[in-house]
C-alpha cells in the first residue's frame, strides 16, 4: 500500500494510471475505521482497479463546540485494516496540506443542506462538500463510495457532483449494524456502557416505525409522534430531530408513499448519534 | 472545429485525448469576441495541443438589474473568428444544459470577492466561480487563460484553483486596448458616440496615475484623490470605485510599493466599465 501525505505525490501516482484508463475507486473517511467503512472498501475493491482511501479529520466540518479535537484517531490500526483490505493507496494529508493559511473558497449546497442535520450543525455540510470537492480533484476517482448512515450527506454529495459536473459515479451502500442493531459509527467509541444500551433507541425506533408502516399506517405525523413517545423510555436520550422526508428532496412529507426516509438524530449524554431507514413503498422495502 | 452543445459530447471528445496525454487549453468566454479574447486564444493555440473555447452567457453571474438579457450574442461571427484562430472545439451549451431545475450547489470565494466589483455586484463572483468550476470539470483543461481586464476575477479564479486543488494552470494575459487606449470589452458595444469618448476617462486616469507614480508620488490616497478630480472633466462618468490595492490580497494600500493594482469602475450613461493597471515597483513596470 502506497502512503501519500502530499497532494504532489498522489498526483504522481494517479496521473499515469488515468492515462492507462485504469478505473480509480475512492473511499473518503475520517479514519477510526469500522465495518461500515470496510463494507465500502470491499465493494470498491471489486468494482474498480486502483483503490484509494483517504483519512482526514476535516476541521472545517466541525462546529466550534463539536468534537474535532477528541474525534478518534487510530492511524496504525487503520493502516493495518486498509492493507488487509487490499487498498492500493492511502491518502493521509496534514491539515496544512489541505488548507493553506489564506484558504477562502468553499463549495456550498444550498437546499438539501438546510434541513435535518443542517439545522443543528450550521456550516457542517459546507465543510463536507468543500473537502470532498477538494479530494475529488486530488484523487480524480471514477467511482466514490459513501455510507447510507449519513444519508443526507450522500444526497448532498450526489447533488454536488451533478451540479458541478464532476465526472464521478457516487455509490451509496447500506448501513452496517452491530448485532443488536446499533448503526456503526466512529463516535460509538464515546459511549459508556449505559449510553451504549440507551443508544439502541434509534434502531428500535426505526423498527417500530417499520412495524407501523407494515401494519398500514401512512400518516407521517402520527408515526413521528409515536417515535417520540417511544423514545421517552430511554431516559438519557435527548431528541435532536425525528423526521420523515422525501428520499430525493429531503422535504418533509405528510404521507408515507413512494420513497421516504425516516431520519433520527439523538443526543445520548452529549454524544450525537444519527440513524435512518429508507422506505421504498413501491417495492415494499425497508433499507 | 467541433461544436459541442452537450456535456456528454464534449466528454466523449476530451477523454481519449487526456488518455493520450494531449494537453488541453481552455478559454472560457461569454462570446461577442474581440481582440482581447483572441489574444488569449492565440496564446493558448501556441502553448497547448487541443484548444477548447466556451461561449456561455452565464445567467447566475448577472444581478437582477444587470444586462443579462441584452448582453451581446454574436454566435455566427464568433464561430468564424474561432475557426480562423484554429480552435479545435467550441463548447456552446444551453442554460438548461448547465443548470438543471434543482441546481443548488455554488462555489464561493469569500475574501477576494468581497472588495472592488464584489461590493457593487453582490453574487457576481459566486456566479463566476461556480460556472468556471463547472466548465473546468467539463473541459478538464491543463491550462486555462484569463484576461487582466478582469483582474479581480483572475485573482479569484487562481485562488479557487489553489483552494479546491484543480490540477489546472491559470495564465493571465495583458489588457488589449483600442488605439486610443480604451480597454476592449464586449460591453463597449453599448456605448454611443459621446459615451465612447467619455469612456476614455478610465485609461486616461490610469495614465495620469502612472505619471504621478513615475514622478515620485507614493501616497495612495493622494493618487486616488487626483484621479477622482481628473474624472470630473468627464461629465457623463459616474465613479463606482477608484482603488489602489495589493496585487495579491486585493486589500487597500496606503503606500504604493511592491506590487499594487490601480482599479477603476465607472458608469457612463448606465454602462459599467472597468479598467486597471498593475504597478510593479520592484521592476518599475506598469502593466
Amino acid at each position: 500500500m502506497i502512503i501519500a501525505r502530499s497532494i504532489k505525490k498522489i498526483r504522481e501516482v494517479i496521473l499515469p494510471l488515468k492515462q492507462q484508463g485504469i478505473t480509480i475507486g475512492f473511499v473518503p473517511t475520517m479514519g477510526a475505521l469500522h465495518e461500515g467503512h470496510l463494507s465500502l472498501i470491499k465493494k470498491a475493491r471489486i468494482q474498480t482497479q486502483f483503490l484509494v482511501v483517504s483519512i482526514f479529520v476535516n476541521p472545517i466540518q466541525f462546529g466550534p463546540r463539536e468534537d474535532f479535537k477528541v474525534y478518534p484517531r487510530r492511524l496504525s490500526r487503520d493502516k493495518k485494516l486498509l492493507r488487509q483490505a487490499g487498498v492500493d493507496l492511502l491518502f493521509y494529508p496534514s491539515a496544512s496540506q489541505m488548507y493553506k493559511q489564506d484558504f477562502s473558497t468553499y463549495v456550498e449546497e444550498t437546499t438539501l443542506s438546510h434541513v435535518l442535520c443542517g439545522l443543528s450543525r450550521p456550516g457542517h455540510f459546507r465543510g463536507v462538500t468543500t473537502v470532498v470537492a477538494k479530494l475529488f480533484n486530488i484523487v480524480t476517482p471514477d467511482i466514490s463510495y459513501f455510507g447510507q448512515k449519513d444519508y443526507q450527506q450522500a444526497q448532498i454529495i450526489k447533488r454536488m457532483v451533478a451540479d458541478l459536473n464532476f465526472n464521478i459515479k457516487i455509490k451509496v451502500l447500506p448501513i452496517v449494524r452491530d448485532k443488536d442493531g446499533l448503526a456503526l459509527s466512529s463516535r460509538n467509541s464515546y459511549l459508556d456502557k449505559i449510553s451504549r444500551q440507551q443508544a439502541l433507541c434509534l434502531y428500535r425506533a426505526l423498527q417500530r416505525a417499520k412495524a407501523l408502516i407494515a401494519s398500514g399506517e401512512r400518516d407521517a405525523v402520527r408515526i413521528k409522534k409515536n417515535i417520540r413517545l417511544f423514545m421517552r423510555k430511554f431516559s438519557l436520550a435527548k431528541i435532536d430531530y425525528v423526521e420523515i422526508v422525501d428520499a430525493e428532496t429531503l422535504r418533509e412529507v405528510k404521507v408515507v408513499k413512494k420513497k421516504v426516509v425516516i431520519a433520527l438524530a439523538v443526543f445520548i449524554k452529549g454524544v450525537r448519534l444519527i440513524d435512518n431507514m429508507l422506505v421504498d413503498m413501491k417495492k415494499g422495502r425497508f433499507i
